[in-house]
């Protein structure tokens, strides 16, 4: 039997973006965002939904670029810090010793320490009330050599990423892999 | 040292969501979905990013109403023929056995045995390329009452939601608890 819980902001599972921009000075700022995900396949696009009250906010606005770091559990942490603070009051690189490393490709800063990063420009913005949702077109994805299986593709094992449960706002790993997708399925086809 | 691998569609995590719709003569579809999200607080939204070739597309924009069902991991092979076959081919409850529930708040079905479900009124259409964007305005949130916790909240531990990995398309359950959220991240301040 199902029971209404109301109209929540829960899905499982939701994703700890580090989302890293400069402002018109060029300082490098990051904030933690769970409201978001791939959103096209061609062109490649990513997006994250932020407030206007935050400092990303402005800067991709300026910018048109942002970048996505996904860190590992090691950084979790580091990573809960640049979710619970404003980049209008506290240098979260300084405060967290962490390093931030200008993209090659777009205007915008990643961080160094964290493994796998997707380099954005602004591609789309939409506003929905509470959140602007920004499209990121993805112009590189970088990872850290270490975390790259035999194939040469990201290796979840081996980067650790984190998931976000909106419901009692806490932090889990990947568990088990369970099966192959678009295979699995099949035994159930007409 | 951080290697590049091209513009990819990646991030972790990625989401298993099932889209629920109807058709104009009330059939009742679903598709599996792994790029989207919880786009916006106030008010409460979730995003999914669907082609034009999707019976699901069609359904969404004549019926303005869809629905995200999240399978426990009972139901993978189910939750992945969803994505494999489209419903202008096949009636997938029908083939796969599973339920579809008329809505009470909108006009689209969900899944009787997957144990949450968001129902959405669509809410802002966003065109990026191969996809659109749908967003959907959460006008409630029904959970099994075996999946609620002691407060009242859905319990990741008794939902068993899955994650997809878009780099090696495998499905992977929920891992262990790592810390709280909005509180880990105190230690780093200031």
């Amino acid at each position: 039997m199902k029971k209404s819980i109301g109209a929540s902001t829960i899905v499982f599972p939701t994703p700890v973006f580090i989302v890293g921009s400069y402002d018109n000075k060029g300082v490098a700022d990051v904030m933690t965002a769970a409201w978001g995900g791939i959103a096209c396949s061609i062109p490649p696009c990513v997006s994250v939904s932020i407030r206007p009250e935050r400092q990303t906010h402005a800067n991709i606005m300026a910018k048109k670029a942002f970048t996505v770091s996904i860190p590992s559990s090691d950084y979790l942490k580091e990573a809960d810090y640049f979710g619970i603070v404003s980049g209008k009051n506290e240098d979260k690189f300084k405060v967290s010793g962490l390093t931030p490393v200008k993209s090659d490709i777009v205007d915008a800063p990643y961080v160094k320490e964290f493994p796998f990063v997707l380099e954005c420009s602004l591609f789309k913005t939409l506003e929905l009330g509470a959140h602007t949702v920004f499209v990121g077109e993805i112009k590189d994805v970088k990872v850290e050599e270490s975390c790259l299986n035999n194939e040469g593709k990201p290796d979840i094992v081996k980067l650790k990423p984190m998931i976000f449960d909106p419901a009692t706002w806490g932090y889990y790993g990947f568990g088990k892999f369970l099966d192959k997708a678009f295979t699995a399925g099949k035994t159930v086809k007409k």
